[in-house]
């Protein structure tokens, strides 16, 4: 198999594969008309192209604008697509005829971004895959990370409660709470609005695109926060410790 | 004045008063089957009594606790009883006609307990008060707090929303995800569990003691989760800025 990759978009996961891939001697080519072309191929990439193309490629864009690009790319015979997004099932109805499978590799950094983009982001992660797929376990192996194979379904039914929710959790409180006197605040509850700091334009699309498990992870919620007992004391205590 | 207090309970609170009140050369007697006498005599107390009796009595344990103890104390003309509690309301409808004023330092820490006790928690923070009362304001004031009057049910209301509202969200989360595979949470979402590690023993009792407001507040969250709009990701951002 070549040693050779296509980003679409060199953002913190895609920068830091590409990275990760160009240490492993990896040629990587790269789609992104909004980072510096000096900076991304001083590095990440070996070189710039125009659109996606090759016989690996990897949609590291939001969802939103995977999905857009599933729709538009040419369907070649040995080129397999792959996307890094924390959402599946959406892309994997609008990959339609392409040769996709859906990945997730659950490595993050509270920055985003080129500039924050490392090559050890992935270093003993678990990359998730809709389904086994051999090209794209050899390049989540080569960038460090464990690839596990797991239904887009419950990835997203997952997702929704362990990732998706927090972040509208934090995100609620936040706002309910930001015309009080701050000093009210503790270091307690400050806690639980780091995530807050999140902005809209990279949350809204994946809410949007796993509204239904989001909804349902948030009645969820929503049930136990009515009916808190000491069980879900206990209950949360087993997870902290 | 005397330079002279009571103080019902020897946890962090207490323990903390009772060593920053010590440094300033007040005499501190105590009240706690619950503490090792040596262990309080060498940090936080001058001497232990077994009733609380004194011209300033602070009642530094549970609210339930407090509460009962409001129920129970002798009458004296020229003692006044403030608390500690994160609620006010139960406490002044419970101190009937005892000269009592409410209060609540706005410290805190993870750890509970006299071991944890520090004679700075209150270095500089505010500690307020249901209504002005000079005997309180000048211990508050030797501890290094700065006392601030706030009406007892608006106090209430607020904490519910800053404090209590945080704990209850954290705890459900936690519950939720326990049983979860624990790699799928990851960082960003672990900031908010980590409240979840609180007991229920010490929380039942202020979230009883506050539970009008603390369901009011569960509900204007739940009205945020099921809504949220690209305009709370704005007011939560400018929180957390």
């Amino acid at each position: 198999m070549d040693d050779s990759v296509c980003i679409v978009g060199l953002g913190l996961i895609g920068g830091s594969l590409g990275m990760a891939l160009r240490a492993r001697g990896w040629e990587v080519v790269y789609v992104d008309p909004n980072v510096d072309e000096r900076d991304a191929l001083a590095r990440a990439a070996t070189r710039r192209v125009t659109s996606p193309a090759g016989p690996l490629v990897v949609l590291a864009t939001p969802v939103d604008v995977a999905v857009e690009h599933l729709g538009a790319m040419p369907r070649l015979p040995d080129s397999v697509v792959t996307s890094v997004c924390s959402v599946m099932q959406p892309l994997e109805q609008s990959a339609g005829d392409l040769r996709f499978v859906a990945g997730h590799p659950f490595a993050g950094s509270e920055r985003s971004g080129l500039p924050a983009a490392t090559p050890d982001l992935f270093a003993g992660r678990p990359w998730f895959l809709a389904r086994s797929e051999p090209a794209v376990e050899r390049m989540v192996r080569a960038a460090g990370a464990v690839p596990e194979v797991i239904e887009a379904a419950e990835h997203d039914r997952l997702l929704a409660l362990t990732s998706h929710l927090p972040q509208v959790v934090s995100t609620a409180l936040a706002s309910l709470l930001a015309d009080l006197d701050p000093r009210l605040v503790g270091s307690g509850a400050r806690s639980l609005l780091r995530l807050a700091g999140s902005s809209a334009e990279v949350w809204q699309p994946v809410l949007e695109a796993n509204r239904g498990n989001v909804e349902a992870a948030v009645e969820a919620l929503i049930v136990k926060l009515r009916n808190l007992s000491p069980g879900d004391f206990d209950r949360a205590n087993r997870l902290t410790r």
